[in-house]
């Protein structure tokens, strides 16, 4: 840290992502990829897009923005494009978030979200999952505080019914609501169709896990024109031209090829009830998925141990230091044949250590 | 504005951009982008990243800037890569201006720094340029704030030189001095070689002008590893993915066909030499320029008139609705044949009006 680093800022600690190892091939199944490659549509959208990078792109995304509002059914006004969907999340922080209106959010889920309230200055308050490691949403009710929750959480991946973020939303009219579905297209419902109906839900979305498109970067967020309107003032007060061109034109392409990634969702799912049914038999105790990844415990195995012992075998998983969730690792669930090596591996693995 | 924004950015006045017309064809002099489209390299280097893109890019993005540090003689860790420089700006006043570390800059230059100032709740000192539009360094020497200073200055054009800008730095140790520097590859003197003699230096730039990259979003910072340090601190509590892969291998390809941007800027100082006398036959007054626009007025026309009837003409250029310079406009230096269409529009025009 200098010396001119803001006092404001001397306690912050950033977020950490997934190891992105150069070097090494290894079996990533640690930051939530899709082992698909992008759709055709994508790699044709991208062939002349070089000879265009002199000049700006348009700031208001229009074709993309009209494109994601005719496939999510809502009106191009209650979108906006980010660069990820931290970028999404991290306006919203700013828009909504102050010293005097904190943030409410599960004890056990996506990282950012503390890290987000402790840049801008806003109080946060961490609401414990329950033991099995589900949201209680009664623990949200009228909680006088803005609120975000992953839908499907991470790194659980434990949905809540439509009914319960309906709930939660309804509950709290004076403060905003955010769900963060990245990983909703796995299984979870989607807040989006109750958009119309309050004025005070955000949803989050990304391109990264169900669209094959983490490498270029595009999330978004839905909800009514006056909070995209805020959003955008956000925006356009940090960076006007947040998406490259290429960004834009690979994400409307991507939509144009909806087909694809969802038939690609579909082999995932399956993907990870061969692994979920695979771990159970070698004695893993793994909560019912409804994203792209498993988290699973082995009773015998320390989860730090594990995620070592993989890593030494080719095959990276994510493990988090964090109390509670220690014994556990973060699986992705990538293609058939990564999945048959995953097993494989981690037989090996518990049978060493049941032969010490 | 919702009712949820808030309170704090209720008076938040958000950047404008240059217009990015969609539809008519217009020759484009208003958002000083490059005539020359990216290099062979640029293109090449993009045609199979759409392959991999369900994959994150490495957050550290080592190869772009091992490139970058030996293009510029630095260390890898002076600098960091940032989407636009718009972000490195952004991140400059989060980590180093809070609300007793004021931020000082000149009356007329980049608009964009009063609206960092305002959205982090940083107070801020605009300091008038001299009557004949040039920075006095002396306004800023022993200032007891931060300092941002785009050199050369935009829309003016002026540069200062670097004795000026190092008496700045040196007069400032207890305070962060930026030094935008997104023009400077078309007539000013850069401050990086200052870097290892000051520690409270940043230099910004952006590939977004001199190299023909302003629909990929590259910009980057140039400082002490202590000052990167606290700048990437500040990037991993944001967006620590903040570059698509496509971006990255952009901007690395570039570097390597470093000598093809140079020798399109000896084109471009040309053709701005050109225009330059051109209009001050017509009878403009033209500020010497040491960038890749101009900034002009005309005796007998106002600002707003000129640039109203050059869009109506085809030709878009930029007027800033700003006191002292209402009756300029900033025109951007183009290929020699669209400065050819512009002298000659211009020309009509300044006749037809004194035949009223």
């Amino acid at each position: 840290m200098s010396e001119f680093f803001s006092k404001k800022h001397s306690s912050l600690k950033a977020y950490t992502p997934g190891e992105q190892p150069t070097g090494r091939e290894y079996i990533k199944l640690n930051t939530n990829e899709s082992p698909f490659p992008p759709s055709e549509g994508v790699r044709r959208a991208l062939e002349n897009e070089a000879d265009k990078l002199q000049l700006y792109p348009d700031p208001e995304y229009k074709i993309l923005h009209k494109k994601a509002a005719e496939l999510l059914g809502v009106p191009a006004e209650c979108i906006l494009m980010t660069n990820g969907s931290d970028e999404i999340l991290n306006y919203a922080f700013m828009a909504f978030g102050d010293a005097d209106t904190p943030f409410a959010f599960p004890d056990i889920s996506y990282g950012f979200y503390s890290v987000f309230a402790d840049l801008h200055g806003i109080p946060s308050k961490k609401i414990p999952l329950k033991d099995d490691f589900t949201i209680d949403p009664r623990d949200y009710e009228n909680i006088g505080m803005n609120i975000v929750i992953a839908n499907p959480n991470a790194p659980t991946g434990i949905a809540l019914t439509l009914a319960q973020v309906e709930h939660i939303v309804a509950s709290n009219p004076s403060h905003v609501v955010i769900i963060d579905e990245a990983y909703v297209d796995f299984g979870g419902e989607s807040a989006i169709a109750l958009i119309p109906h309050y004025n005070n839900l955000i949803v989050t979305r990304t391109f990264s896990k169900s669209y094959s498109l983490a490498g270029a970067r595009l999330g978004f967020g839905v909800a009514s024109a006056d909070l995209i309107c805020d959003l955008n003032t956000i925006k356009y007060s940090t960076n006007p031209y947040n998406l490259s061109r290429m960004t834009a034109v690979a994400g409307a392409a991507a939509i144009d090829d909806n087909d694809y990634y969802m038939s690609n969702c579909k082999t995932i799912i399956e993907n990870r009830e061969w692994t979920t049914s695979a771990l159970r038999e070698l004695g893993f105790s793994v909560i019912d998925s409804s994203t792209n990844f498993i988290f699973a415990e082995h009773p015998d195995l320390d989860g730090e141990e594990l995620y070592l012992a993989l890593k030494d075998a080719g095959i990276l998983v994510r493990h988090f230091d964090t109390p509670k969730i220690k014994n556990f690792n973060r699986i992705t669930i990538g293609s058939i044949d990564e999945m048959r090596a995953l097993v494989c591996a981690t037989r090996d693995i518990t049978l060493k250590r049941r032969t010490k």
